[in-house]
């Protein structure tokens, strides 16, 4: 079998499949954004893994070291914030070229600690090798939670609001940029005699290459306990609430003019070759978190006083649409990124 | 500065003086076969994570999939045994190139849940992405331990005798059978016309693609108490025997003629490029248990029964030095694998 016939997804399942041997499972394994693990009745370990290719994840013609430690660091804790835990622990394995020299793999680290100390969370441990073939990047970040606060993807339920926390789309407008600066994007803007903003660019691209967990807020939406599901927002809204609709084996309804959309992301968008809002729907990066809560706790949920926007509803049955400015609905296909299709 | 003066444990140390920041370690972190950490004064998590990549750490046309799997999942499990842990939970992260099948994939994790399971250790999570620049395998492994039990490599002091579980150099002898297997082995057998014992080749390969992890014996070790250093040998005896005596801050005696080998080692040792006595010391990848113990401690420690075999002794100073058959001095180099040394 091919595993562009069998999909990235596809394969988790399988693979899931195989692992569930003669061990019990104790708690949330595989699918999720972290496996939870339960220590105690009051202490379960959330722990994750991702993997970050050159060329694939990151270019490193685009991004400095600096930025690329930051960012690694960044991934893991979003996907531990996403469970609505505390990120304790990393672990970093690195596959390191030849050419590479050691202040470049030094300046990799002074990012992924300052971002590891904002988060007052500790590198403890890793493995680095010689690698003939690029720059690879493996990290494993270990959090805790208490286990019954801890939110899965699994527990939406027809009726159930579905907020998303800051903006979506500009780590994909930023992404973008990189690639076309001085280049298509610069003759373009030329073309149209319009700039956009340097700031606004900044600001963009900077949500590309540094994003910020949303470590605070996944913490203190699980110890509100108004949740009923929750993801991050990294393959695209429209991939990862398919994931939230999977896994809870429901539907969902939003609406384009209630996505949250930056200052930044309007003001460049003549300069972008698609409309801001498919950014916001397709892009992925962004690592806000998607969730959704019960209505009988949306008191409880704005009392938290968090920059969140309701866009939609969880529904009955297992289609996912969106209703545009003029009320027309139309289906929300997941066209995220699956690694084994192209 | 380049990365091949600064050499992989050069690297390691400046990674480990840039992560010492703000937050308190909370145990044993970089450096060590796996990270401890304390979760509370009887219990403790120990935390390793492992990159493998291919034509550095395997080669496709060697191994199977199912191998690869098995192997991936014991030099983790591996680290866990030598901090004396007992393994609980895997995560993976692969980078997968096209061409490979989903049966391939598959495979490889028939064989890491095989040996997962045989240790009662669960797969949990992890990251599958598709790669342009071969087969990328991350493993990470979390155990737990008893914090008093847990065995450091920095704990030995001069007069401890040094002991390792097993045989060595069998996994190198091997590694050399797959490499000039059907070319070059074959023919210099073949002038010799003496061609070495089927099942003893094969015992060989086998302890190369699929080691066994030493995790009964290495909690065993840890539960007795005798042990005051203990590492898994993967770089090589000379070099691991080197990182025990580095973090001891001390220097090693051993001797030529109590190193433990096999059978079937001395049996091929006629179609090897090397004395089979290089293959101990400087092969790597036996996946052994190599430790120290005071002297007061021994017999407590052979009361445990294990196959075992006492090879030298910590001394003071910082050298090493091996005693030949006939008695006669020469210094031990740490002949290591340095991934960024040529």
């Amino acid at each position: 079998m091919k595993l562009s016939d069998l999909g990235e997804f596809g394969l988790i399942d399988r693979i899931r499949k195989l692992s569930q041997g003669k061990t019990s499972s104790p708690g949330i394994g595989i699918g999720d954004d972290a496996a939870a693990l339960t220590i105690s009745p009051s202490q379960a370990m959330l722990v994750t893994t991702d993997l970050l290719i050159e060329d694939i994840h990151f270019n490193l013609s685009y991004t400095d070291y600096y930025s690329l430690g930051w960012k690694s660091a960044a991934v893991n804790l979003s996907d531990i914030a996403a469970m609505g835990g505390l990120p304790r622990f990393c672990l970093t394995a690195l596959g390191i070229p030849r050419g590479v020299s050691a202040e470049h793999i030094l300046d990799f680290y002074r990012g992924f600690n300052r971002l590891l100390r904002l988060h007052k969370t500790e590198l403890v441990g890793g493995d680095t090798c010689s690698s003939g073939r690029g720059l690879f990047i493996s990290v494993t970040a270990i959090g805790e939670a208490r286990p019954r606060r801890i939110i899965a993807r699994s527990g939406a339920l027809p009726g159930d609001a579905i907020f998303v926390t800051g903006t979506l789309g500009d780590s994909a407008a930023g992404l973008e940029m990189l690639r076309v600066r001085n280049s298509e994007f610069g003759v373009r803007n030329k073309k149209r005699k319009t700039v956009p903003s340097q700031a606004a660019t900044g600001r963009l691209v900077e949500r590309h290459l540094r994003p910020v967990p949303r470590v605070a807020q996944g913490l203190a939406i699980a110890n509100s306990g108004c949740a009923s599901a929750m993801i991050d927002v990294s393959d695209g809204l429209s991939s990862d609430l398919f994931h939230i609709c999977e896994q809870s084996k429901a539907g969902a309804e939003i609406f384009a003019d209630r996505i949250p959309l930056s200052v930044s992301l309007r003001r460049v968008s003549v300069g972008l070759s698609k409309s801001i809002l498919e950014y916001a729907l397709y892009g992925g990066e962004d690592y806000e978190l998607l969730f959704t809560v019960p209505r009988r706790n949306l008191r409880k949920l704005r009392s938290l006083k968090m920059p969140i926007t309701e866009i939609g509803t969880i529904t009955t049955g297992r289609t996912m649409c969106m209703r545009d400015d003029a009320g027309k609905k139309r289906t929300l296909k997941p066209k995220g990124f699956d690694h084994f299709r192209s």
